[in-house]
């Protein structure tokens, strides 16, 4: 273990995540002065802060990035920088850019570490995949991802656990979306009658639990890419997140309106469809709600509306919580569970956070 | 990071969970090549391996180690040996005993890492905690202790990165002894009435669920341990776990009687006290439930019987499951749940090695 005791951090993006893990690192910063965490560079899609002496100042520094007069460097200028930094580099990917992500195997190979909440590059083609983990072991750069499944939630951690302890990983199945999550809890309660479904999806938009157009939420792609990333982990060659079952909620005549107000605006038309599943499945007594599943014996990899008993977890699920259930063969008939909120910007940089200082436990 | 190609394992203790613990290990020795990992030194309480040249072979090791005429060495003898070992050495613990765990700061000091299940070292005096993580920050030597909570259930690793991240833990609850789970789920469950109380301690001791003497699970220091620990972890200087309220299920008049078998054959007599605390809860519609909880901010640990709504989380436990609830700022009015079998040789044995390959990453 050399004794480094200063580690640059680089980071790019600084919207919602990026601004609570700024307060993270700063706060980080003056809880452990050692090894030294310097900023070296800090980029927004149109502004950057960076010196020749690899010193930027935390204080203040999103006014000073909003004042800032450079543009950010290309990627690969990026990769130069920060590989001729005298002493270890982390890279902070805020974004969820492909752009930034398709760059990581260059990064990697250069040494350079990466934390990120970005499902883009792992969840994208199997070959950024193996790109990726393949630049990671030749360097010894490494590569943490905790918050692109279930934000701060132990969910990655735990899959990892489990597969390196050499563990059976036989099914993950659970709710892996915020938004669908808060939708289906209000729609289809294990108490009383719910709303309806067009006007939770509103409702929903309204708190800001949706993205601007809800339908991508409701298009089942977010909870495909955590899906194509656990699986992976669980050691499928999942191709990439259309490549199995992904069930839209999107009416199809309403998936070519031009805005997602229109798209609200004649959501009402389709109730009837919703409010039929959840008939169905309250005549057994059941809720309906929209999960992910893996079975990895079969390979089976699925996205979309489920039933379950009022008494099981996923029914029993409270405000806009995720839950993922590891069924194992170390674990048995009854799963390892995680359960809590999914989504949101303090407890995203939370893992973000979390990982840094993991990476920061290893190269320092 | 220094390259060291080999890494020694010195492992004490080899009954239940030591057994697994071997069997995980000789299976991740072959799965990772690097670095080398090599026992060194492997001993019961009558019985001991090692060599003048840091070598045991691990193949048949409980039969050599059963055939082997040596005495394990003394702690500090066994401290020398392994600090004389040229590469780094990960000392495993897989006793219970409280005479390793106060060898901790001894092992610490000489640069030599622990990875252990022991509850021992961390919930004894508080002292020996301050001198656990004194010798490791100054000898820069690790120590993990996952498994000394809920097994191999992520609960230490998580409770360490919400306050590494800044996040204010203000209350952590739940269910954290195995026995007391598969009692009250019979007992008391959500469904149905459940059994005679002294009729469901005997079948838990049949079915192996319970230590020998079930007073060592019904006194509830078991649980107490776990609290200290985490209290601990929270922040909170808990002298000992005697230091708060534990709330004893063992009735005054059976705590002194000679054996576990004339405790088990004279507790019917007092079923009726734990008959009446069931029948109230039911009467509000709860259930009762053994449980644990710290509360931070006023520095409340506490132990014992609270009744819960039948919808709550932890009313709707099954089998043996343990479930621990983080309350924190960041996570808000819905905690972070984590819920799984928290007993067994094969889970707390994941602990233990998932901890080892944390020691690893760091320290090669």
């Amino acid at each position: 273990m050399a004794a480094t005791n200063k580690v640059f951090v680089a980071i790019i993006g600084a919207g919602g995540v990026g601004k609570c893990f700024l307060s993270q690192f700063e706060a980080l910063s003056k809880r452990r002065p050692t090894p030294k965490l310097s900023l070296c560079y800090i980029s927004t899609s149109k502004k950057a802060l960076f010196s020749g002496d690899y010193s930027v100042a935390t204080e203040n520094v999103l006014q000073e990035l909003a004042a800032s007069t450079k543009s950010p460097l290309d990627l690969p200028q990026v990769a130069d920088y920060l590989a001729a930094a005298p002493s270890k580099v982390i890279l902070v990917d805020n974004t969820s850019s492909q752009d930034v992500a398709d760059s990581y195997p260059l990064f990697l190979s250069r040494g350079i570490s990466i934390v990120t909440p970005n499902k883009k590059a792992f969840s994208g083609s199997y070959k950024l995949w193996q790109d990726i983990f393949t630049a990671a072991a030749t360097s010894g750069a490494k590569v943490y991802h905790e918050s692109s499944v279930g934000a701060g939630l132990p969910v990655i951690s735990t899959l990892k656990d489990l597969v390196e302890t050499g563990d059976e990983v036989t099914k993950i199945e659970g709710v892996f979306s915020g938004t669908m999550s808060f939708l289906f809890n209000s729609f289809a309660p294990v108490e009383g009658s719910g709303g309806q479904w067009s006007a939770e999806v509103k409702r929903a938009k309204e708190l800001g639990y949706t993205e601007p157009d809800p339908r991508d939420d409701l298009n089942g792609l977010d909870v495909a890419r955590k899906l194509t990333i656990l699986a992976r982990l669980a050691g499928l060659p999942v191709e990439s997140p259309t490549s199995f079952p992904v069930q839209s909620l999107i009416p199809k005549e309403l998936e070519s309106v031009a805005s997602g107000d229109e798209f609200l605006q004649r959501l009402p038309e389709f109730d009837s469809q919703m409010e039929e599943t959840k008939s169905a499945a309250e005549k057994q007594g059941k809720v309906v709600r929209f999960v992910g599943s893996i079975d990895v014996g079969t390979k089976a990899v699925k996205v979309g509306l489920e039933t379950f008993d009022k008494s099981h977890p996923i029914a029993a699920l409270k405000g806009s919580d995720n839950i993922i259930s590891f069924y194992t063969k170390r674990y048995g008939a009854n799963p390892l569970i995680i359960q809590g909120a999914g989504a949101g910007g303090e407890v995203t940089a939370m893992g973000v956070t979390s990982d840094l200082i993991k990476v920061l436990s290893q190269i320092s």
